[in-house]
């Protein structure tokens, strides 16, 4: 099976199995793991920032962070397609007492500084909720991995102060999009007050992922994630995984983006098939299926039966994703498949 | 001062501050304020449900009873610009565990069927927070007291079955919708499980609001009140205020309706004013000025120089509430003063 | 009917009533009510803080001000005999986030240094809840009204200021607690960051409490007020009866704890009954009923058929509360009640 | 370092290294990890209940299943000197709406039947939190290790039918209790409806614990799961680990037992130390140390000195806790370096 399901699909590389088997560990309930330790102060290191929490998950990562930037009653400032509002399950509000404001996201996953504006409610006005954060998806995970500019993250940076806000990024693939504009990935939050990445997906970590920010933020997170239940004991077999994958899994992104650019490229000009978006910045590619009455659910399992996966993330639109174990050659065997199920449609 | 600020600066009539003066009350925390108890019984009746619960004001109605709709994490689907979204500062969120889930409101007060149905959240999927209860607003405010066809909310409540979620009508102002409609109250809560309606606004109590449903729901909704703090001691005083605007107040609200398309005439023709919406259905006017520079703040400013007080509800429109204190003279006093400010700043 | 069952039970008096009639009003929604905000300046001069807000209950005014004092996940320091802890329905927690941390009660109502103290988490230690407030009740409702001294009150101040933390009096009857100390009630708040009050219960209002703090704090009350559904409209009717009970009801409470005195004198001597306490400070009575196999609720019963009401806060011990409507022949007859009922019985 | 801290502080075994870097892995945020599939069926099975989930950590596996049986605002009635109420950051009540209801715990773990029946407040009176859960600990942990006998359970077992609620187990260390009563795991959780426990702590998995109940409720506590963040990706590398731990270290933890026993012999008969309690049923030790003025931190450095760790979890009472790392000899000199530091004192 050519799986192109999702990034999430990666298991550790050798090399992280070698890493977990030999992992020096300790309690760090008591704050003893000297690999988590590691691991953090790398993480922050990257990304530029003071510290850095290790979480078992995305979703954890995000929460913890939020409610460590909002106090109860405060808005989630959020865009409306992102992975944060449609897919964590509510938990800001369910758990936290803070109040989702979605905000609607530009094909290119940005959030207009206007509509930003206007859902920053008066503060003064008891009946409204005070705005508490901004979060911003960088790059956009439903809307086809698109790239932030770094000009734009700079412009609600701006807006963030003038209205003397925390901004928070979901960066859960950050290194894909600093691979993409060739930055450092501490270019990339520069201009936020915290990020939350993912050590799994693109990295192929088997999990985890960390939250950056200042010394008191962080230590914010820290409770907020013994709260969450988050809190493990020898975490050091999976902070190791994950200090392979900063260590050997970045620069290699590059390479699911040449294929995400390759796959994009072969499908292209298939009638029946429309890119979007049209333009690729990293390792997805998303495409309608314009064909008879082809429904999409029709489609992934004729194209399962052709031995390749892939799925969908919104409504009518398929979701392929390149990662470390596809190669050149079954990019071209994926796009032949697809090229496969429409003919046969056809007939 | 002519004041159309809203329909919620009625003073209680003198009939109510009477029905005060004399009220037989009881300790209600007890269950025993007979007084408490005839109105209860007066507003099921009236909205042809098994029972009612006096509630301190809307937003505990309307916040008691989601909690009795949905239990921890469920979404409550609600209109983008509705009062429950914008003006109830995210209490279902902040302090329920609720998650709210705004949807695109059409210029009528609806919500698009197929907006909602994609607003469902799927249930199987634990990323998701489910549904948990569909909210309309009946008559709309911020859309100027649009009224909703009958018709429509029984095409919501067929959604609503369909994929078996509860649906509640925040129906702050619901006889005015009513007396719009030639209909009686029960008819506009036949399709809803729950409704909520305010005492005071135009029917001027001088606070107060009821929620109606089945017998099951409302004893929810009653543990809710006193979990809030709204289980109040001797409200028979309020309830008797109540009584009299439910048995008095009623019918005379087409006479605010009258007053509002009369405002509506006479200002829709003066240059710089344009009416959104243009149909006056119940008593509320909105416009937009469009006149040299003239910003609202400065606008509401200069007609208060004037003698009248107006507000805002959104950016860029005024709006005009008629009630029970407001006369015919004084309408045309309020059209005069808008054009005098309107031609001094042409000046 | 001798109701003795509460002082909650207590209508207004006719100067309330008249004071409800002709009572100024206005839209409080809108800081527009001029009789609220002359309660709120008396309230807070009476109890020498620099503000005060009107509640509708004092579960919410308990409620409002517990989320002003403290961020979510943080410990309610409260007696295990507390109203707060019994009797409002755990609402710190299940709305606001809070985790109750009962502590042991004297049967004088002091919670011990001691105990405070130890109740009190290891803040640097991420697995626990970091304490947040300190609550205090006075007088004591569930142990007969006892008083706290003064002396004592100012002993948790220095332990609080000595771990930073706010104290909070939960001072429902704090005027029966000043009048029984012979002290003005601003010396009963002097040193406790911020109080509750009712207007009901002994004071007679048909309901309302207020919370007095620092301006700041406040601020904060009333936001939260509005998040509970608190934000009245012309609140200004009630408010005028709470003016009256603060200017006409507090210094007569004198004459429930006579009373109160004079019932338990009168039964104290009957066989079958125990005072609990024996020390009477204010206007509540306890006792046992140590008569053959009597029940509390068959005692009640036959007291009732005696045409006298009492009735029952903890197992085993039966309340009899004194209040303005009481006089002086009622608590004989009541005394008589009693005797009669435990005379039967014998028989 | 003779590391008695806790047998938290175990690190992963060389076969548990060797099932992880061997793993087959999936992603189980698809459900489609097989490794971790296989840990929840045999978790079940050993536990004899229909279905089981992994969690990533004990407080996430308490705080999912108290989730799962209690709807907003309920008791989680727990013991006051429980694991749960103690040191899991009262997240119940910070994150998910519950009230804690703590109740004196007896010295050998159990709550009195009498005391969880007055914990259980009145359901029809609208002033009470509803009990919502009760919660046993078994092994005690912070009375030392004891255990509950089944009998015990029995009976609570009964009450909780009685009154209609649900049993929920905090077994951390339940095979510690399996092992001293010579049971079968699936006995000691015959009685309630829900067990947590951990494959850390003795079992000497990295991390992880299991929630194991009914298949309804398993759903119920997976989408908890999610929402607090706890839906790892490729966890069946961690799950591995569990299983070996299932598989191979259950029985040997009579060994530590045995040791916990030696170690408790060798010590009780050194002036000074007293045992806390004195029988010893599974792998702790607690003892005072009173011997002039040495307190506790400095009894703990002066051990610590001479090589052996141990550690304290409540004030006045040393901790020491056998684990598989811990051989008899170590045992001895554990306890000859107790004798050392109070004979050093003693000079």
């Amino acid at each position: 099976m050519i799986d192109l399901l999702s990034d999430t699909v990666t298991p550790p590389t050798q090399e992280m199995r070698q890493a977990m088997f030999s992992a020096e560990v300790g309690d760090s309930g008591y704050g003893e793991d000297p690999t988590v330790n590691r691991l953090e102060s790398l993480a922050a290191e990257m990304l530029g920032k003071e510290g850095a929490a290790f979480m078992p998950s995305g979703c954890q990562g995000n929460l913890a962070a939020l409610l460590a930037h909002c106090p109860r009653g405060h808005e989630v400032i959020v865009g409306d397609r992102s992975d944060l509002y449609d897919f964590e399950a509510g938990s800001v509000s369910a758990l936290g007492g803070l109040v989702l404001h979605p905000v609607a996201t530009e094909p290119d996953g940005r959030l207009l500084l206007d509509n930003l504006r206007s859902a920053i409610r008066d503060k003064g006005d008891y009946q409204c909720a005070p705005a508490g954060v901004i979060v911003l998806e960088n790059p956009h995970c439903q809307l086809g991995g698109r790239v932030l500019p770094v000009s734009y993250i700079k412009e609600v940076r701006a807006l963030a102060d003038e209205r003397d806000l925390p901004l928070h990024l979901d960066g859960a693939r950050i290194f894909n999009a600093a691979v993409a504009l060739r930055r450092a990935p501490a270019e990339m939050a520069e201009d936020v007050d915290s990020i939350m990445f993912s050590l799994s997906k693109g990295l192929a970590a088997p999990f985890g992922s960390m939250v950056c920010g200042t010394r008191a933020f962080i230590e914010r997170v820290k409770r907020n994630r013994k709260l969450l239940g988050g809190g493990l004991r020898q975490a050091g077999i999976m902070a190791s995984a994950g200090i392979v994958a900063l260590q050997t899994m970045v620069s290699r992104l590059a390479e699911d983006h040449r294929r995400a650019q390759l796959l994009a490229d072969r499908i292209r000009a298939i009638p029946g098939i429309r890119l979007e978006p049209s333009v690729i910045e990293t390792n997805m590619v998303f495409f309608r299926v314009e064909w008879n009455d082809l429904s999409i659910p029709e489609f992934l399992a004729a194209l399962s039966q052709q031995g390749v996966r892939m799925g969908t993330l919104r409504e009518g639109v398929v979701r392929a994703v390149l990662h470390y174990l596809i190669s050149d050659a079954e990019v071209d065997a994926a796009a032949q498949a697809i090229r496969s199920v429409l003919q046969a449609e056809n007939r």
